[in-house]
C-alpha cells in the first residue's frame, strides 16, 4: 500500500496518483487506487468512471477502468452536494474502504491521501498497513512548508517516506519548445528531499494537457505517453517501485502483507 | 467580516486573501486578516510576521504589518510541527479567535477560510457573522467542481457569496509580454459563475512574482504595484467593497453590525 500525499491541497496530489498508478500497472503489475479524499474525491473526474459500484456477498466490487481498480467516496455521492461531514464519520468511511471492498489480488495500492495533516489523514496513517509515502509538493516556499508537515506525520507512525515529487515544476511554451520556465520557483522540492534527508523522486513539467487529460478522463500517461510530463511519471513510478522493492525485502515477512494488500 | 474560500486547497486562497486586504487598507479602510487554516496557516509566511501575539488583560492582541491587523495561528506553532487535530479542538480554536482577540474597530475583518468543506470550514460559517464570501478558483474542471461544493456550503448557512475569482489563469512570459498560455484551461471560472448566478470577479495571471513576494513576506500588492496581478487584486477588491456595501444597505440596521465587525 503506497500512500500519496503531500501538506497541502491542489499541488496535484491526485494527478500524481493516478498517473503513477498507470505507470505501475504499464510495468506488468496489478494496481488499484483508493481515493481516500473524501472532502475532495477527485478520481471520478480523473478517470471518467462514475456511478455506484455493486455490492457482491456484502463486499463492495471496485469500478475497473485502464486496468487498474477504483474506489472512490466521489463514486457514492453526486457532484454538486458538498460533503460537509464531521470527523468521526470519516473515519467509519475510510475503515470501510479498507475491510469492506473486494481489491483482490493487487501488486500495489495507491492511496491518494486527504490533503494536509487532519482528521482523516490522520486516520488512515494510523489505520491502514502502509508500505510507503510519497509526498508531493510544488516548488513554492507554502507548499514545502506543508510537505514537511505531511513527512513529519509519516515519521510519527512510522510509515517510510520514499521520497518527494516537484509536481508543476517549470512550464515549456508548445512554440518554444527549449524554454522553461519556473513559475513556483526552482530547485525547491530537491533543496527540501536533501534537507530531510529522503530521496528526490523526480520533477514534473506543468502542461496543459495534464490538466485537459485530467478534466476529461485521460491521465496523461495514457494520452500522450510521449510528453515529458508522461516521461517523468514513469520515471518516478520506477524509483517507487525500486524503492518499495528494497524496503519489502529489509523487512520480516509479515509485513510483507502491507505491500501485497489483499482487501 | 469576508470570507476567502475555496472549493479546493492550493488554488492561491490564502494569497488572493492577503493582497485583496491590503488593496482593501490601500483604499483607506482599516483591515485585519483571520487566517483560519487551522491545518496550513500560511499568513506568517505571506507577510513575513511571526511570533506569539501578546495578552492584554486576557485579549489576544493581533499583530500588525503593512497597516493590517494580523492573526493566524500560524503565530502559535513552529514550523516544523505539524498541527495534528482532532475536530473539536479545532472548533475551540476558532472560537477563541471570534472572541477573545482585541480586533478594535475594523470595517473589514478578511478571513482566510480552510480549504473545502471541512470540520473547520463548517465551524466557522456556522459561527461567524460573516457577511459574504469570495470563491477562489483556478480554472480546470477538478478545482471547479469543488468550488461550487464551496459556494453551496455558503448558501446552506445563508451567506451570501460575493462572487467568483479564478487565479493563476494564464502566464505571460517577461519576455513575450503579449503572449498568454492558459495552464489550467481557459474561461472556467467565468464559466462557472454565470452557471452559478454570481459575480466573476476577476482573473489573477499566474505571475512568478506573486510567488516570490509570497514567499518573502512582500505580497505583489505592495512589492510590485504595477504588475498585472497586483492591478487585478485591487480591481477585485474595488468589486468586492461595492458588493458588501450594497448588501449592507439592503440589510436591516442589526446585520449592519456583520461588516463593521468588533472584536
Amino acid at each position: 500500500m503506497l500512500a500519496v500525499a503531500s501538506g497541502k491541497g491542489g499541488v496535484g496530489k491526485s494527478t500524481v496518483a493516478i498517473n503513477v498508478a498507470l505507470a505501475l500497472q504499464q510495468m506488468g503489475a496489478s494496481v488499484g487506487v483508493m481515493d481516500a479524499d473524501v472532502y475532495g474525491p477527485s478520481l471520478p473526474l480523473l478517470t471518467g468512471v462514475h456511478g455506484r459500484p455493486r455490492a457482491e456477498e456484502r463486499r463492495i466490487v471496485p469500478h475497473e477502468a485502464a486496468g487498474l481498480k477504483l474506489m472512490s467516496m466521489g463514486f457514492f455521492v453526486t457532484e454538486n452536494s458538498p460533503v460537509i461531514w464531521r470527523g468521526p464519520m470519516v473515519h467509519g468511511l475510510i475503515r470501510q474502504f479498507l475491510t469492506d471492498v473486494e481489491w483482490g489480488e493487487l501488486d500495489y495500492l495507491v492511496v491518494d491521501m486527504p490533503p494536509g495533516t487532519g482528521d482523516a489523514a490522520l486516520t488512515l496513517t494510523q489505520q491502514a498497513p502502509l508500505a510507503g509515502a510519497l509526498i508531493v509538493t510544488t516548488a513554492n516556499e507554502l507548499s514545502l512548508i506543508d510537505a514537511r508537515k505531511g513527512l513529519l506525520m509519516f515519521e510519527k507512525v512510522q510509515v517510510p517516506v520514499l521520497g518527494i515529487v516537484e509536481n508543476m515544476s517549470y512550464f515549456t511554451p508548445p512554440d518554444l519548445p527549449d524554454r522553461k520556465y519556473y513559475l513556483f520557483g526552482q530547485g525547491g522540492g530537491r533543496r527540501i528531499a536533501s534537507e530531510l534527508g529522503v530521496e528526490f523522486l523526480g520533477e514534473v513539467p506543468i502542461d496543459p494537457r495534464v490538466v485537459e487529460g485530467g478534466d476529461k478522463g485521460r491521465p496523461i500517461v495514457l494520452d500522450a505517453p510521449d510528453a515529458p510530463a508522461a516521461r517523468a511519471f514513469r520515471e518516478i513510478a520506477g524509483r517507487v517501485a525500486r524503492k518499495l522493492a528494497v524496503l519489502a525485502d529489509a523487512s520480516p515477512p509479515v509485513a510483507d502483507a502491507n505491500i501485497t494488500w489483499v482487501g
